[in-house]
């Protein structure tokens, strides 16, 4: 059964176009009861109002997207959750791109978004991301945009994100409290603002509690599985190795888990464990991890009722909205003073 | 700065709206110098096509939806990484709906796949789903459409699966060789093909060592993660409680991880677990976890490999496609002989 067109539609009920155009669109012209035999008819011939016709005519594409840097991670597929729970109720869809971490993805990405696809963008920005030109870019021409998680620090835009600094001093005050004399931050690029954030507040810790070289105690780890796998492996076999590590995401995090398993260094006992993540094995991981856990649902959520807001509201200064929720500590084994 | 439409970019270069038109869509009827004068002001003024209005002329979407149940399944984050591969070379936008595992989502969101807005579906079907109406109507409208993973049984339609019978066959094997007695199959829904495969296999491999009563195997765990949890516990204190369990998804070994940490069951020697499941921390669980681990990332590929064949070759019989890819049992010492 192949699709037919309004011109079909019209001919099979003896009408003009113009009149099922009307009859479809609920118009005060036509008479209840044409409308009554066009829809049967519509609905029995299988007639399907092409979205791109009515987007034409709407200026509405009734989509926005979701820009991520990936969804192997358990924080993203919970935001994703959050936002599609507004998306829902509003009947927009939502279109999901990850930039794999790739500025250049990110770039084309946003440039798609630029041509009227979208009525607006939700984005966590790749850990390559260093200038923003392709996101003001967007700004500049009136789509409604909102950062979660992941921003670009300088960038006047409305965002969502977690106290990051806070938490990076406390997962520092936290390892000291518990025995540690030589934490260190594993960070996944210098370049995520929130990466930094988390890693300034432990660095400031360090120095509240008088410590020397707390520049060294910052440490980045990226690239593939494999690389990342055999940094840790070198930080924890090195002779001045850590005996305390903030994991800035949950990937690293499982490295060095994997690593200590490897190499025999027992958590808690010879190197305690945090990590900033809603992973929901936690638990049962052994031992149990301490996180430090966003709430990811509710990010994703926000963020998408700050967007709609900016698309459904002419005069709405958007890009002034900057909402901070908090995530909180929850410890486990892996970190317990010994 | 607002957007500029063809009219006003034809005003700018004072020429017709139909040249600016035919020197954007690179016509034969247009000089090339005409054509460059045309291409830079456009540039200069930020001029972008609607590609909804392009959409209309090509009769192409450029769009694929991909419709799952969840994304907070590891499982499915790896497909969609294996989609998107496929879909970046080919200039494609992923388009991915939840269904959230409601059989009302899932036709709805078909519903909206129908109208012109995507070229082609690939689904994995919510375990709610009992007949396939809205799936048959997708294909009788020639929209391609391949199923991955959980697919609808008995519908003429292009697969691309896993070998779950025989998967299930080898994890009750497993486990009797190891030392089981009274192993249990937990399925999330006996509604889903691919979980009835699974229990299929189970059963017929308790069959085969002649064991009676095999389907009391088979027991049926859903509802929210508090439900599962306490279902599980039912079953763990019971008077003929197992001595072997497979999940037939995650998130129902996690819910036995938990339910053993807390009251005390100690796996492998009081219970052996084994999981279907691509969990990436299960090395590091305590004690780590026996997975069938199915080839998740590939499985994505081929079903969009499958996908563009369908959209790109005019006469091609998509729906004769059946392509079954392997799943390993990797051995951890959740399962382990004691």
């Amino acid at each position: 059964m192949n699709k037919i067109n309004m011109k079909q539609l019209a001919n099979e009920l003896n009408v003009s176009v113009g009149t099922v155009s009307k009859a479809l669109s609920d118009s005060h012209e036509i008479s209840d009861q044409t409308k009554k035999k066009v829809l049967e008819t519509a609905s029995r011939l299988n007639y399907t109002l092409n979205p791109y016709a009515s987007s034409l005519r709407n200026k509405k594409s009734k989509t926005i997207a979701v820009v991520l840097p990936e969804v192997a991670d358990n924080f993203f597929s919970l935001a994703i959750n959050g936002i599609q729970s507004v998306c829902e109720k509003k009947g927009y869809h939502v279109l999901i791109y990850l930039s794999h971490e790739k500025f250049n993805n990110e770039k084309s990405i946003l440039s798609e978004c630029c041509s009227g696809r979208v009525d607006g963008v939700l984005i966590s920005v790749s850990s390559e991301t260093t200038d923003a030109d392709h996101i003001s870019k967007l700004q500049q021409q009136n789509i409604p945009l909102v950062f979660f998680d992941r921003e670009f620090e300088g960038l006047h835009a409305a965002k969502v994100v977690t106290n990051d600094f806070e938490c990076g001093y406390k997962s520092a005050e936290h390892l000291l409290n518990n025995g540690c004399t030589n934490p260190v931050f594993l960070s996944v690029s210098s370049k995520l603002a929130i990466c930094n954030n988390r890693a300034e507040g432990f660095k400031t810790a360090l120095k509240d509690k008088k410590m020397s070289d707390v520049e060294k105690a910052i440490i980045e780890c990226n690239g593939t599985k494999e690389e990342v796998y055999l940094q840790i492996k070198n930080i924890l076999t090195a002779n001045d190795k850590p005996d305390g590590i903030v994991a800035s995401v949950e990937r690293l995090a499982m490295a060095v888990y994997l690593v200590c398993q490897e190499i025999n260094i027992s958590i808690p006992a010879d190197l305690k464990v945090l990590v900033f993540s809603t992973l929901e094995t936690a638990p049962i991981l052994n031992p149990p991890l301490t996180t430090i856990s966003q709430p990811a649902f509710e990010i994703g959520k926000t963020a998408a009722e700050l967007l709609f807001k900016g698309i459904e509201k002419k005069k709405y200064s958007l890009a002034d909205e900057i909402i901070t929720l908090p995530s909180v500590l929850i410890e486990r084994t892996s970190s317990q003073a010994f």
